[in-house]
């Protein structure tokens, strides 16, 4: 029971046959070898894999962990077991180029699988992630040698990958990183220092762990500058792929946390371990910026996929509780309460709008590739951390509200919901903090175009509100698009006049509230298209109702969040450091 | 580190010294024997103690847990120790009555020094907390000789107490409790069934437990009518106070649990366990409720300790660690960055609002009870539901701040933040969820008496605004309590409305709201008097700061909680259970 997972097939396929211009993608060159009636089998399929593979891992991924001895990380059985089922299924292969042995579908089919695998275990997927990251950035910035040598292996899940950039002292702030970089007469490098928190820096699912490290080249140059990306091999490889003598790369100890307890976190330490470099020197982290925008995908996928877990269990527990009504003939199941369905109802309501909002993005990405569409690719660029942020803050809120539908038997063990919330609570922090995304949306994305792309978005939720008759049966979601798509232009222009002043605090401060904004105002269009789209699905009525309700409870927030924009930032910074911790 | 809590006694000192009027509660006749000095020095000694003794032993308590072991259960070695040095100290006695070795001090000083022990050790108070209400119980309905045997011995801490309710197919709904209880010959009673969730129903910090036990006295009575409350003592007691033989009442598991680890979660046989009637048959569930008011209470002031601790962790983190501008020269606290700042201080302004509010209530219990003041009796009714829920969601939405704050470094063990997550989050579900203190309050504290109680509130907080000229500094707080106290009448009356109307679901939808819209007014009212009273106060220019942050960051939802009551239950009803549920 408490590793049930049932996949959301039927709202991702709504979604991609309704609602997202799927066949557009469909009918691009890049994706000429897939149809339609292949991308929604791998999705049954995956959604098999993530119910009857993934998911019965789960638990034991939590109750045992990763284990730590001496150098090495034992998996729990059922993970490695698990992993070695995923890889022979070819699922590492999915989106990654035909080339290489991948099979080269579109993000949108690669959002879906992720989806559910996140939702069926977050420890497993992390594993998966990072081996798809790695090999992104090898096919980014890696030699024609490398790529030929280790993308191949990345692909087949037969070599795993690591993302290796946090130092002690060096988090958000990641230009502060130490780790020295030293170049060899044969043009490799010697990289000498330590690393933490290093999801799968060490395990035993596969032989060879590919690390991508961010070391500094130029002792002279403090910050970004001097910073350069290398591949670390956790065993040297010779020409022909064979593995070789052991690389001077070692876990030092994994932590002990909250959450995701099967997914080692490590910390790394470097001894003059042998690295190649990626890409120019002291271009080491815009190159590892490359791969930030699908890893920000990932993560909101992450957020969607723990958020309709948590849903799943909620629901079947309110569906089958009897409680409230001590008399026999009013006793019923709690999904009858008006405050349980108030539950229930939020949580599907900010998990459709949350995976409308992602795969919206990931079909950004697919038409920007395929075919080289600028302002896709500029849309996306404003959309990923308001999702990265609006989809890790939601998977927090409803695996928490999935525990309180729970009751006491939410907060034992024995259901699962409670892994959830410690599981999701990581996704708001890792990958660049949701703080941090709301300084990259105000600073990058819409300060540093003069708004240019967030006027592309808000012309697109436009012409799409009015390029169709007002439904009166619409007309609540249909208002709260309108209404919060004015709040976020005024914000913006707010924003943009602060920034023009050069008045970056006052910024700064709307930033979270925007992202918020922002996030809400899309997923409300998200659901003004989706209940468009409802009419002849056989969940429709339901579709309908769900916008609605987003529309009356969830939509009105954004005028406290408009307020709170416009407040500027003197209110912040009223009392000094010493005044707010009393030191 | 992890252990570290600094008590605020500098906040709870200002608050009675100048917010709330405890000079009239220590003239009361019943607190004729405490004055302010010996008030204020329990205080300071107990947040001695707090810091001291029972903070060290929190990181302890969560990793090693109680253990289970054949129907007996062992404490973590530091949490038995700190309950000893806590009975020597005689803090178990603090606000029970004199006649029975008590110390008799006001609510006011047990909130206060609740708050810190909470704070400081979530898993440890919970032991004293059901002494405490154990002790209040048979204060309040047992018998003589069982008040004379029983009530010294909780009062010194020699024995403990256990609060025994909850059935497998009976939570939130109480009524449906199925553990039989015949009458013996002798007129005490045998006891059969099973009970689970039960907060130290077996451990080994005291020899002796006490029970107090709902059960069905009458077989042929469904619900509520045939229960009856019971003592059921772990050793039965000879009339000198000796221990006799072990009652037939027996540990058959302990639950695994999301937090508060040290504290044992029990699974309760009981099978043919001798009890004694607590009050009269068939009122066991009234009886139980004269505690409910007092429970409520405590658990507030939990929410209000671990928030509280959430701060402090998160206040010294920001001020310390570097981080966000990598050049040297701009090198500072993460303090200093407006996202970081928004975090904290939200956190401060719920944290100092709640603990006003929760004072406030004690406030009135106070003054109710010393000097039979009804009114004060039906504020503090109106407002327990709403400072038991307030308080709670605030202390989970403040300890995943503080984990946020510290970003990965939140999210592992180290510093104990997420230790703080993980036990803040039982405290909206325990004692009554949140779900239930709202229905609670609108068909109970509103709709009974027609909103009397509630008109009682809002002249009180108007005289409050009027009673004073305008203070052109306090402007935004005092606007917002007078905007939200309009919003606040508007939605009461709609919700009186709806009962009148007999319909019960539109009134029951709008629960939750309605209690974060009362929560929010309250403790912006509390932040207007807080301000008023800080002119002299060292900490002066920092309250009204956090006064004013309240009111443009916190008052401003209130426009979207009056939204969500008024928009009724058509849309939560709007689909049925199968709908909602895919089954």
């Amino acid at each position: 029971m408490t590793d049930a997972y049932r996949p959301p097939i039927d709202d991702i396929l709504f979604l991609l046959r309704r609602v997202i211009d799927t066949e557009r993608v469909l009918a691009l060159p890049a994706y000429g070898h897939v149809d339609a009636a292949a991308l929604e089998a791998a999705i049954r399929q995956a959604g098999r894999i993530a119910a009857d593979v993934v998911a019965p891992t789960n638990a034991e991924a939590d109750r045992v962990g990763a284990r730590f001895d001496n150098g090495s990380v034992r998996l729990p059985p059922g993970m490695r077991r698990a992993y070695d089922a995923f890889r022979a299924g070819g699922w590492p292969s999915l989106a990654l180029p035909e080339k290489f042995g991948g099979q080269a579908m579109p993000e949108l089919a690669q959002a879906a699988v992720s989806e559910m695998i996140n939702g069926a275990s977050l420890a497993f997927s992390m594993l998966v992630v990072v081996g798809r990251a790695a090999a992104r950035v090898l096919l980014a910035h890696g030699s024609h040698e490398i790529q030929a040598t280790y993308v191949p292996r990345l692909t087949s899940g037969e070599w795993s990958g690591a993302i290796v950039m946090t130092e002690p002292h060096a988090g958000s702030d990641i230009a502060r990183a130490r780790t020295r970089a030293t170049r060899n007469e044969d043009g490799s490098y010697d990289l000498t220092g330590t690393k933490i928190f290093i999801s799968f820096g060490e395990h035993d699912a596969t032989r060879q762990i590919c690390h991508i490290v961010l070391a500094r080249t130029d002792q002279g140059l403090a910050g970004a500058a001097g910073l350069s990306l290398f591949l670390v091999p956790k065993f040297l490889v010779s020409p022909d792929g064979a593995l070789g003598r052991r690389n001077a790369v070692r876990a030092s100890r994994i932590e002990d946390k909250m959450g995701i307890c099967g997914s080692p976190t490590c910390e790394m330490r470097f001894e003059g371990a042998t690295g190649h470099l990626l890409g120019a020197p002291g271009r080491g982290l815009q190159n590892m910026f490359t791969m930030i925008n699908t890893m920000r995908l990932e993560v909101a996928l992450e957020g969607v996929g723990v958020a309709g877990a948590a849903l799943d269990r909620a629901l079947a527990y309110a569906a089958e509780r009897v409680q409230g009504g001590s008399r026999a003939a009013r006793a019923q199941p709690i999904i009858a309460h008006a405050d349980v369905r108030r539950m229930l109802l939020t949580m599907k309501a900010q998990t459709g709008g949350a995976r409308g909002l992602a795969y919206e993005i990931a079909w950004l990405l697919d038409i920007a590739r395929g075919a080289g569409d600028r302002e896709a690719a500029s849309l996306a660029s404003f959309l990923l951390p308001i999702a990265k942020a609006r989809c890790t803050d939601l998977a927090v809120e409803a695996a928490s509200r999935a525990v309180q539908v729970h009751g006491g038997h939410g907060y034992i063990s024995d259901h699962g919901v409670e892994q959830l919330l410690r599981d999701a609570r990581i996704t708001p922090i890792y990958e660049g903090t949701n703080g941090i995304q709301g300084i990259d949306l105000v600073l990058r994305r819409l300060g540093r175009d003069g708004g240019r792309s967030f006027d592309a978005l808000a012309r697109r939720i436009e012409t799409d509100c009015e390029s169709r008759p007002p439904d009166p049966e619409l007309r609540d979601i249909g208002d709260a698009v309108v209404h919060g798509l004015a709040r976020l232009r005024a914000a913006s222009a707010h924003l943009l006049d602060r920034l023009g002043a050069g008045a970056t605090d006052d910024a700064l401060a709307g930033a979270t509230p925007y992202l918020s904004l922002a996030g809400t105002v899309v997923m409300a269009w998200m659901w003004l298209r989706m209940a468009r789209a409802a009419g002849a699905d056989p969940h429709g009525e339901e579709i309908r109702a769900l916008a609605r309700y987003f529309a009356l409870e969830i939509a009105p927030t954004v005028d406290a969040l408009a307020a709170s924009i416009r407040a500027g930032s003197a209110h912040l910074f009223a009392l000094d450091a010493g005044q707010i911790a009393r030191l």
